[in-house]
C-alpha cells in the first residue's frame, strides 16, 4: 500500500460486516423462507447489482430516486464526459446500484420472458443500496425479500401470496399477526366520493397514510393544512372515522366501503378476506382497511400489509401492479408481489435471542506445532470428521486459558493429539472455576 | 416513467440475470461448499458490497485496482468537486465496488479481531465487480468463494486449506484432479541463485507464469525480450527444464529444488505434501511444482492451485499472506487462503448437465377463475401441500395446451379442482401424442 495513505478499518458509513453469529442467523432465515415459498412452487432468480441508470431515474420509485449510489462511467467515456467543462452531474453515471427488488424484476422479466413459465412465480432475496442519512436501524445496504407471481388476473394470486408470507413468517416462529388488506380503487373511490378534485388524490393518499401516527385530529390538521376545501375534509373524516370503529372481516367489512365502491372490487376483497380466514385458521388473522396506502405509485390493485403482534411497524408488505411491465414493454401483465421485511425481521429475532441451530458439536484437536508429524495429526483430524465438527489448533503454552477460550468460542470439546494412537479421547469442555 | 425515454430490458453490458435453473445449480453448489467448510470449522461471514474508495485503491489488487467500479459522491460533496473546474476524477468518487474478497477481508479483521475467536476460520461467498472489456466466459458480475485462516503460523492451515477445498470439489462431484504446491520463497531463492538483479524478480516470476501456455522456448524468449541476461535466462531455463521433469510427490520432490532454497521452508513443503497425500488416499493428487507463480504480490509463503482433470484452467487457487494484516493495523497476522473459481465450476457442471436435486414433486391445481369458490380451492391447496409442492393456476380453455406446457415447465402431475369434493384426484402428467 502506497506510503502516507491512511486507511479505515470501518465499513464504509451506513454500512455493517456481519460477524459469524448474525450471518448464521440471516442464513437460517433465508433457508426457512425460501423452502416455505418453494412449497407454494416459487422459484428463486437473480438479477444484478447494478442497473443501467435509466432503467433506476426512470422508475417509480419515487423517494427512492434520490437516494441512489450512481457508478462513474470509465475510461473514454468518462474522460469525454470531464472534458466537457459544462458536465452536468447527471452525465458522470451510466449504471447504479438498485434501490429494490421490483424495479429489476419486472426488467428481468421483460428481457427474459420467452424462456420463463406462465405464471411466473419468482423468490428475490438480495441485497439493495439507498444512499440515506443514516439513522438508527436504517442501513445503506439491507437485504429484501421478496415473492411476486406474473401472469395471473384472478384474486388467488393475492391469497397465495399472502398465505406464503404469513406461513414464512410463522416458519421463523411469529405469531397472532394481522394482515391488513385494502385496495387501489378503493381509496380513489372514497376521494372520488368525498370530492376531491383528480389531480389531489395522492396527496389526500399521502395523509391518510399517517393516521396511525397523527391519529384523525392530526390527519384533519394536515388536510386542511394542504389546502384541501373543508367539505371535503369533512366528508373523508366521518368516513376514515367509521372505518377505523367498524367490522373488518369478510362478515360485515362492507360498513367501511365508501357507496360507490365498484362491485368486483368488492368481491374480490371479501373472496380474499374469506379465503384467508379459512386458511389462516385462528393462526394469524386479517381484516380490511380502508385507510391502508402503501407509498408506491405503481400499486393498481389489493395492498396488503402486516404487523407484528405488539409493534406498529409492518413486518412485510406488497400489492398488484398490473401496469409496470407494460411501461417497459408496451404489454401489460397482471403481476403482484409481497415483501418481506428482512432487517426488521432479523432485528426482532435477535431481540428475542433466537439464535440458529448450530451446524454440530465442534471439537478441536490440539497438537503440537513444532514436534508432532502433521500427517498423522491430518488423518486423525479426518477420522474424527466423519462424526463431528473439527478444527485444528497448535497447543498454547496455558492450557487452561486455551481450554477457556475454546468453550468461550463457542467448542463443546478437545482432544490432544498423541502419536502413534489409533484413537483418541474427546474431553468435553468446563468452565474452570 | 417519463415520456421519451427509452429503457431497455438488458442487463448492464457484462452482467447477467440468472433464470430459475441455473440460480438452483449455483443454490445447490453453495449449499454443498458452505456445508463441507462447515465441518472443517469454518463459519459464514459478510462485509459490504462496497468500500471506501481509498482502501480500494490502496491494496495490493495489482490488475484489478484499474477495474473497480467506482461510485459517485453524493450531495455537498459531489457539488463541491464539480464547482472545481480542475477536478480530477479520482476526487470524483467516494466508494468502490469490491473487487475481490480478501481486501475486504483484511478490513472486517481490522475491524473486528476484538469480537473474533482465535483461529478465525471464515467462509465468504459472494458478489465481485470488476469493470473488465466482457470476454466469452468474463462477466462483470461474478461470485467468488473463499475460505480463510487467520492467526496460525503452522502449515497445518496450508494442510487444512488444501484438504478442505479438495473435499468441497468432491462434494461438487469434481474427481482426479490435480493440486499444485510451490512457495514463494522457493521462486525468490530460485531467482537468487541464477542471478537475478533484487528489482527484477517480479517481471522473472511473471514469465515463469506463462509456462502453461507458452512452453519453455517461449519464456526464454520472453526473458530475454524483457532484458534479462543470457546466462541468468540459461540458469533458469535449465533449472525449468529439470524441474518439468523430474519426479514431484512428497518423496522426491527435493530434485526440483534450487540448491538454495531454505531448510524450512522445503520441510513444510514436505509435511503439506506428505499429509495431503495420506488424507487424499488415492482420490485426488498433489505434487510440488516449483512453476507455479500466482499473479497477486501479497502472498509470502506456500501457493497452490488445483486444476480440474483434462482443463489447463485453475478451478481454484490460494496461498500464505502473513503481511497483509500489518499493512492496515501495523501488526503481522499470520493469514492464509483458498478461493474457489465459483463461476468456472459453475460452467463446468452446466456443460455436464449437472443439475440441482428437486426440491419435491411438483403439482398444479387448475381452478375456474370465475366460478369456483376460491376460499375451497385455497383450502384444497393447503391440503396438497402438505405432501407436494402446489401451485394454484386458473383453468384455460385448451386444456391439452396447458397440461403440455405445465408438463414443460417441470410439473409432475395437476389435478382439477371439484367444488363440494372432500379429496382431489391427483393426475400424472404426460406427453401428449
Amino acid at each position: 500500500m502506497s506510503t502516507g495513505v491512511t486507511l479505515s478499518s470501518a465499513p464504509p458509513r451506513g454500512m455493517r460486516d456481519m460477524l459469524p453469529e448474525e450471518t448464521a442467523l440471516r442464513d437460517w432465515a433465508t433457508a426457512q423462507l425460501v423452502a416455505t415459498y418453494q412449497r407454494f412452487g416459487f422459484a428463486r432468480i437473480e438479477t444484478p447489482a447494478l442497473e443501467n441508470i435509466a432503467n433506476l431515474r426512470g422508475g417509480e420509485g419515487g423517494e427512492n430516486l434520490k437516494l441512489i449510489f450512481e457508478v462513474l462511467k470509465r475510461g473514454d467515456k468518462l474522460d469525454k464526459a470531464l472534458a466537457d467543462r459544462t458536465v452536468e452531474r447527471d452525465e458522470l453515471a451510466d449504471l447504479g446500484l438498485r434501490f429494490d427488488l421490483t424495479v429489476p424484476l419486472v426488467r428481468f422479466y421483460a428481457a427474459n420472458q420467452a424462456n420463463l413459465p406462465n405464471p411466473f412465480k419468482a423468490i428475490q432475496i438480495g441485497s439493495v443500496w439507498r444512499a440515506e442519512s443514516p439513522q438508527q436501524g436504517r442501513y445503506r445496504q439491507f437485504t429484501q425479500c421478496d415473492i411476486d407471481t406474473f401472469g395471473i388476473k384472478s384474486e388467488v394470486v393475492e391469497m397465495e401470496l399472502i398465505q406464503a408470507t404469513s406461513e414464512a413468517l410463522m416458519a421463523l416462529d411469529f405469531r397472532d399477526f394481522n394482515v391488513r388488506l385494502n385496495d387501489r380503487r378503493i381509496l380513489i373511490a372514497l376521494a372520488e366520493h368525498c370530492g376531491v378534485p383528480a389531480g389531489a388524490f395522492d396527496n389526500v393518499f399521502i395523509q391518510i397514510d399517517k393516521l396511525d401516527k397523527i391519529g384523525l385530529s392530526g390527519v384533519r390538521q394536515e388536510l386542511l393544512s394542504n389546502g384541501h376545501a373543508t367539505k371535503v375534509v369533512e366528508l373523508l373524516l366521518s368516513f376514515l372515522e367509521g372505518a377505523t370503529t367498524s367490522k373488518k372481516s369478510a362478515k360485515g367489512f362492507e360498513a367501511s366501503l365508501p357507496p360507490n365502491a365498484p362491485e368486483e372490487v368488492v368481491n374480490a376483497l371479501r373472496n380474499v378476506l374469506k379465503a384467508i380466514e379459512k386458511v389462516a385458521d385462528g393462526r394469524y388473522s386479517i381484516c380490511f382497511d380502508p385507510t391502508l396506502v402503501r407509498g408506491m405509485g405503481y400499486y393498481t390493485g389489493q395492498i396488503f400489509e402486516i404487523s407484528a403482534k405488539g409493534s406498529a411497524h409492518s413486518i412485510a408488505g406488497g400489492g398488484r401492479y398490473d401496469k409496470m411491465v407494460g411501461k417497459m414493454t408496451g404489454r401489460d401483465v397482471p403481476a403482484c408481489g409481497f415483501s418481506i421485511g428482512f432487517e426488521r425481521i432479523i432485528s426482532i429475532l435477535a431481540e428475542r435471542s433466537v439464535q440458529a441451530p448450530g451446524v454440530g458439536e465442534r471439537i478441536a484437536l490440539l497438537f503440537d506445532a513444532e514436534r508432532d508429524p502433521l500427517d498423522e495429526v491430518m488423518v486423525q483430524a479426518k477420522n474424527l470428521r466423519k462424526e463431528h465438527i473439527v478444527s485444528l489448533q497448535p497447543k498454547k503454552k496455558e492450557m487452561r486459558k486455551q481450554l477457556d477460550a475454546l468453550m468461550n468460542g463457542g467448542y463443546a470439546a478437545y482432544s490432544v493429539f498423541k502419536p502413534g494412537q489409533s484413537g483418541l479421547e474427546i474431553k468435553k469442555l468446563e468452565q474452570s472455576s
